[in-house]
Parts: C-alpha cells; sequence; structure tokens
C-alpha cells in the first residue's frame, strides 16, 4: 500500500521539494517543530530506517548534508538537529530540524505553518543549493 | 582541547562499552532517555555531525545498525529511535533511543541509571553483537 511518503515521491501528492536525486529526496515538512524542518527519504518504500540496503543507509546523511548547511544559512539556528522516529509513516525519513537550544527538539512542538512562508523558505534552500544567493 | 568522549576513546574515563571498530565508538548513555539509551561516535574529535568527513559521515549508521537491532532484542520498544543534538559536547554523536511512543523521544526525560542495570544491558547487548544467546 502506497504511503503518503510515496504519493509525494510520484508527484500526486505536492511537497515543497527542497533536492532531490534517483536514491533520496528532500522537502519541508508542513508541520515544522522550527522553521526549515525537513524530511529526507529514500525513494524506495522501507519502513524502517536500519532496514534500508547498505548503499542507502550509508548515503542518506551524505546526501542530507548539503540540505542541512543551506537550512543553517537560511533559518536563525545554531546547528541543524536530526531525529529519526518512525511509528506514524511506515516508510523511513529523516528529520533535519534548525535548532539553538535542546528542548527544541521534541515533536510536541510542531504545528501547521503557512504556505507562504514555506514556500519561501523552499525557494531560498533551493537558492542556496543552486549555487544563487 | 580533549571532550569527554575524547577521554572515554582513550580509556582514561570508563564506559558501558557495546562495540568499537578503529572508526566507531558505541556505548550506553549513563543518564539514558529510555533502557537502552546509546551514543554513537567517530573516534576522530569533529564537533558537528555535518562536518564529518563522508567515509564517517556515511559510516556511521551503518555501524549503528547491528547496535541498534541488538538493542531492540535487549530491551522492550517498538523501534530505535535517533536524536542528533550536539550543543553540550563538542564532539559529533549520534544518539540511539529505543522507544515505543513518539513523546518519549525528548531529551527531557533523560535520568541517571543504577550501574548495575546499565552494565546489564551492555552484557546483553554485547552477547548479541558476538552472536551469543
Amino acid at each position: 500500500m502506497s504511503t503518503i511518503f510515496s504519493k509525494i515521491i510520484s508527484g500526486e501528492i505536492p511537497c515543497y521539494k527542497l533536492a532531490e536525486d534517483d536514491r533520496f529526496l528532500a522537502f519541508l515538512d508542513i508541520r515544522p517543530v522550527n522553521p526549515g524542518h525537513t524530511l529526507v527519504i529514500p525513494k524506495q518504500e522501507v519502513d524502517y530506517l536500519f532496514d534500508l540496503e547498505d548503499d542507502l543507509l550509508g548515503g542518506i546523511l551524505l546526501f542530507a548534508r548539503p540540505i542541512a548547511r543551506a537550512l543553517a544559512e537560511v533559518v536563525p539556528c545554531k546547528k541543524v538537529g536530526l531525529m529519526v522516529a518512525g511509528l506514524e509513516v511506515p516508510h523511513a525519513h529523516v528529520h533535519l530540524i534548525p535548532f539553538s537550544a535542546i528542548p527544541e527538539l521534541t515533536f510536541s512542538r510542531a504545528s501547521a505553518m503557512e504556505p507562504d512562508r514555506l514556500e519561501q523558505i523552499a525557494a531560498a534552500v533551493r537558492a542556496r543549493l543552486s549555487g544563487g544567493e
């Protein structure tokens, strides 16, 4: 059965896309813990992160690195943190969460963000990733 | 300047070691969020996860995988989650946190655990990793 993430990968459901290659996709979480909260997913539908094949488990943080760097330039934060839970959508995903204090790293802070603000952040991250400003 | 993690790597400070190779070390957090809470660190002292060289950033989750699997057999949990913050010790580290519900994934739940219980968990994980029981 197709998860919401597979529908995002196929384009059936739109997303605020930041980057993709043949193996991974990164897009903004529409209920961010902090501005810039991003989901990085493998295109292959595998439930549990640690069940990913070696190539994907080894590659996901390397794929995430330039996105994390771009996020840190676009939103105010001390670092970009990382969380993996995986109880809600059975498709492995890494949360990249720009943050400045430890208590910010909790999913209980997630709340909806206005589409205009999401698109503004996504456009700024994409511009950084493509070498623009 | 040497961080507490470098002192653990050198053996100057003891730890509840689960596994190590030439590049990484895994040991129990003595203030776990949940039983089995583990720190996975590169032996090279680099502050920020995303500043690790490719080999280490690509390798850290592959190193963590068998430990996560062993943890899930030793402590009750639905999955082993993952968190990276990195504001407190300037040496990159990945938290592996066995958990069963999303609200458990927060550092505010961390509290000291008795040495006997830590050693019991560490011994059980090491036994699983070495193919015992």
